[in-house]
């Protein structure tokens, strides 16, 4: 049945699905699986299976489309050729870079992925904890869990309403975007520091510079790009220019944040923070930021809901779909795109 | 100076402002109270200094209009005689029911509350705590917060976006219409469940009973009065229609649910929620609430936002303008209405 050139006939195309469980499940349940299905020979694996190199050129061999998502090994020169009819990658999760180093792009083969699916669940999240911080929830929350914790919590600073309040923005980005749609509808006056904004941009009257910014700021929501250009953008000068009491949020990358600065000023109470990534993950038992009264923390999980799951499946199954066809596709990331990326 | 009937022209009405501080600045910052001072001659005294029948009357015995709050004594027979000039009262918070019995009406004295001013705070709590436990909060950041607590964390139920949601609303009263605006515009489907709508209302279409509503509910979100008949409107038969997964988020009246019920169902992890308002309040240190992770509780400050207190604190100053005017009132409240108020 095999043919040494080509697509094989017989059932389309040869289609790896690399996804562990639960993930597995959570992007494509039964009826997505089943569009897969259609689109080729689909045979799955565990990225466990495919750590050593004999196994991943045995599974590689035949494979032409691969569906990847996190845990899969990085793709250097030694397992590019051992995938030689390897033709399109559909990444199911946002990052490239732990799959892409400069060997992958050098056979151009193209690759998508499915950031998209996630900037609305990651938005939510940057959502729910500016509202969490404004209205005081880890201080009220914690306050009353410890004993005479009623009356004091009763007595911390007042808390605010999203309507009316200064939302600034670092980041332009998807997420970004539909953060600020989100804290709009619901009355936010919102500003935008990014320097990458075109001037036609929508956002542009509403950017300026993170000095002018800060001292303006009820909430500060990150949603910019992990890169060297964005290292501890967010330092301690930065954190001091915010006015007491001040919420700052990070669903986005650590790196964009001092942390250690931001402890500080979280630990003596002056301001107050929201986090779902940290410096080092998973954080070890007892790190400084769970021991904070005045601070939310979740395991890096902003874009992992259930409905961002299945909208990646979908895209994967689109993606595929297109490339099939020979039409263009919409997810697709070139090195130079991914320079800019998180 | 003292005229013995009518107004004292001289500075205008006697108004005393019987409001304890910290929440007095609130209502009343300084450009408030210069607005509230150019409405007549305005004289401030604690609630405790009210206790005492002679007390009381020796401070009220020229006031005419009285601007009250939390704290301030019913307003008795006894006491009403003590008050012979009083012809108006603005209450600066919401439930009249602690000062005013049925002794109270008999002189028809009008009296005006500040409920407007605090739907919108209640209702943006409502919709924080709603997304927060759709998003896991309670168990990401309690569970971060315990030992080993990162792997765990990621393995609890998927969250899920309020965009395309199933919330159900118990009580189609103001601070529900602004929460079901606030979840609308984030995408939300929104039911109703208030046996009191009329038929024309824009939520008609939206309603439905609760045994329809319940079993397709993602979050139940309460807004109804706490009156005789709604006393655990939500009990333990209500809760176990709601689907695994779903959170409870009160905002309104205690007794609307029953909290033993709710209890049960909690614990056992089946089901989320978060609650601003108890049976018991004060919260008694090492309560049953306070030992779940998967809960959120807060010291029942859904009103009380910085903006909510200048909204209330306006409201006061409008309504006594309107009095002195002989303008109708537009937030008198009648017997009639108290019977369905919270």
């Amino acid at each position: 049945m095999e043919t040494h050139c080509g697509t094989d006939l017989a059932g389309g195309p040869g289609i790896l699905l690399a996804v562990d469980e639960p993930e597995r499940g959570a992007f494509f349940p039964a009826t997505a699986r089943q569009a897969l299905d259609e689109l080729g020979r689909v045979r799955v694996t565990t990225t466990a299976a495919l750590q050593d190199l004999g196994a991943f050129g045995k599974t590689m061999a035949r494979v032409e489309i691969l569906v990847s998502a996190w845990g899969f090994p990085c793709i250097t020169a030694d397992r590019l050729a051992l995938a030689p009819r390897l033709r399109f990658v559909a990444h199911a999760a946002s990052s490239l870079r732990s799959i892409t180093g400069p060997d992958f792009w050098q056979r151009g083969i193209p690759i998508s992925q499915a950031g998209d699916a996630m900037a609305p669940a990651v938005a939510e999240l940057a959502l729910t904890y500016s509202l969490a911080l404004l209205r005081r929830v880890p201080r009220l929350d914690h306050g009353l869990r410890r004993k005479g914790g009623w009356e004091r919590a009763r007595k911390i600073p007042r808390a605010r309403e999203l309507r009316g309040a200064r939302v600034t923005v670092v980041g332009a980005s998807r997420t970004g975007r539909a953060y600020i749609a989100a804290v709009r509808a619901l009355g936010a006056e919102v500003r935008v520091y990014d320097p990458y904004l075109p001037p036609g941009d929508p956002l542009a009257p509403y950017a300026a510079d993170l000095a002018t910014l800060l001292p303006r700021t009820d909430v500060l929501s990150i949603h910019a790009p992990g890169i060297p250009e964005t290292h501890h953008l967010i330092d301690a000068h930065a954190l001091a220019l915010l006015p007491d009491g001040a919420g700052v949020v990070n669903t986005a990358r650590a790196s964009i944040i001092d942390l250690d600065a931001l402890y500080d000023e979280v630990s003596s109470g002056r301001l107050d923070a929201a986090l779902d990534v940290f410096d080092s993950e998973p954080l070890p038992a007892g790190d400084r930021w769970t021991r904070l009264p005045n601070v939310l923390v979740s395991p890096h999980v902003a874009g992992a809901t259930r409905e961002s799951r299945l909208r990646a499946g979908q895209i994967v199954i689109d993606e595929i779909r297109r490339h099939l066809d020979g039409r263009p596709l919409e997810h697709a990331v070139t090195p130079a795109a991914l320079a800019r990326m998180a």
